[in-house]
């Protein structure tokens, strides 16, 4: 029997909104917003979900962890650059909840413990969703998220797995490690070579990224990078469970091949294309530091991480 | 005495644009154009030259060379990107001329010698200039261009001497050396580093090119390029005529510090703000082919080559 009776989830974006979608039509979900309009057209309309799935839950809402009472699961669903903004709302709530957190990159735990004793839960999700209004979320990409323990302050596995059941039956997909360090490092290699240089580069994540013939090919410098990140991974006593290079060519491998060819649009190049602050800190930035500690050389890592730094400081000029 | 009393100018940008105004007061000065209406205006109303210089020079230009008649120096000022181009409508004609060349990078000395016979002089420019319209350029950083014979098919020295002479005559500056390639290397070097990492970070060349205090800081990735392109000349046998990172100190040390600060553009982000191909395949592809001869990595300009040469292909899709 599950003891997950009540969840909460912090933040409504795209990947927060599909777990409000599938859990608030089997548990009692409660939704921690930002903005007050977002919170009553929630409590007014519940969320929509189309595409993969087809549900309608209702859910209470508010933009005070107050007013929403006990949970046993939190899940914290905010990009990592809000992280430390929505969790230190958080302080001293949900004393008796464990919490799930599905942010890229590593680190986002460290900043969590800071604020709370909750038992962690580390995540990593591949799933993706369009979000086309504050109340309707399309689910597009039925992929899984991986989870687990999180090795300083982790919930009990037993725990972890009933989650796991909990995402499953609510028709997303959830899997289960015990030691999940392998699974997110080989997420994170992939997600800092493939996402930086499509920020970087102006291009989605389309077949150059997987092309090895000419001396300028793309394919080149992703391989490369994710062969550093490798090699970085095993230097902090990681053996990835896959390799990031394969789930690149994989991801590629479909679809057309001439310039109009569909490709998908990485996160940090959405971001960049909309002037937001990216993920870099988390997640090249974090095995640049990684790298550090190892005492091993990271030039390519170094290389994305400082572009896309110094990247976002052109938005403030003009031209 | 100088021999010189002939001089063709091909290209008229803002390059050649300084050449044909200074050396037109001073000889006969013809100028190949690649449109007719620029050949016309130039014909008509002479180059008019203002800022460090002022002077007007009467001219004779075409866009066929065979209207020009004989020379005893071309001046070829394209864009290395159109140096093919340029030179193949050059083929068979001035059997009597030497050929300066002052485009970025490497390579182009190569190029010219499949058309012709012509003795090379290889030259690097540091001057610059602001073209106002066809007929009407600024000269706006009075610093020299330097030259020395190309080894493998050169121009003697006495008459690279000559060409010397005559440019600094001009009020132009110009320095000759016996062995350019410690003076071609430095430039090459500082332009490869602060050129690619200008366009993929859409910033100019400004004060965080030499800051190093973060992690994250901008100023590592440019101290470690430069130090990588100096290892590279090293293994080619050359060794440097200037350090490239106090040049690039040295450059953005003046001026003011905020968001605002005054940054210059630097040619390959004017290329990428405009969508134009830029050099970098005779820049930073000409250090990494040179690695590669060499048989030593060079992970930063790889790195800096595919991201720009990927970034080239993004204007060809639609978002």
């Amino acid at each position: 029997m599950s003891s997950i009776e009540r969840v909460c989830i912090v933040g409504a974006g795209a990947i927060g909104s599909l777990f409000i979608g599938h859990l608030g039509t089997l548990v009692e979900t409660t939704v921690l917003t930002r903005r007050e309009s977002h919170a009553n057209d929630l409590n007014e309309h519940g969320l929509r979900v189309s595409g993969k799935s087809t549900l309608h839950a209702r859910v209470t809402a508010s933009t005070s962890p107050g007013d929403l009472g006990e949970v046993d699961l939190i899940i914290l669903a905010t990009k990592a650059t809000a992280v430390e903004a929505s969790i230190s709302a958080l302080e001293g709530h949900f004393p008796g909840a464990a919490i799930l957190l599905v942010q890229n990159g590593l680190g986002c735990e460290e900043v969590v413990h800071r604020y709370g004793n909750w038992p962690i839960i580390s995540g990593v999700t591949f799933m993706s969703g369009v979000r086309h209004s504050d109340i309707h979320v399309e689910y597009e990409l039925d992929t899984s998220t991986w989870m687990g323990p999180w090795a300083e302050h982790g919930a009990d596995y037993d725990f972890v797995e009933q989650v796991e059941a909990l995402i499953n039956r609510s028709g997303l997909k959830a899997e289960a490690y015990r030691d999940l360090l392998p699974h997110q490092w080989s997420k994170l290699i992939f997600n800092s070579a493939v996402n930086t240089i499509s920020a970087i580069t102006d291009l989605p994540h389309i077949k150059s990224f997987a092309r090895q013939d000419e001396l300028s090919d793309l394919g080149h410098l992703v391989f490369d990078m994710m062969a550093e990140g490798k090699a970085i991974a095993e230097a902090r006593g990681v053996t990835l469970a896959d390799n990031p290079w394969e789930m690149n060519v994989k991801a590629v491998s479909h679809g057309s091949t001439g310039d109009d060819e569909y490709g998908h649009i990485t996160s940090m190049l959405d971001d960049v294309r909309n002037k937001r602050l990216t993920e870099v800190d988390w997640i090249t930035g974090s095995i640049v530091r990684e790298a550090q500690r190892a005492g091993i050389p990271a030039p390519y890592h170094e290389t994305m991480y400082r572009l896309i730094k110094a990247h976002e400081t052109s938005w403030d000029r003009k031209h």
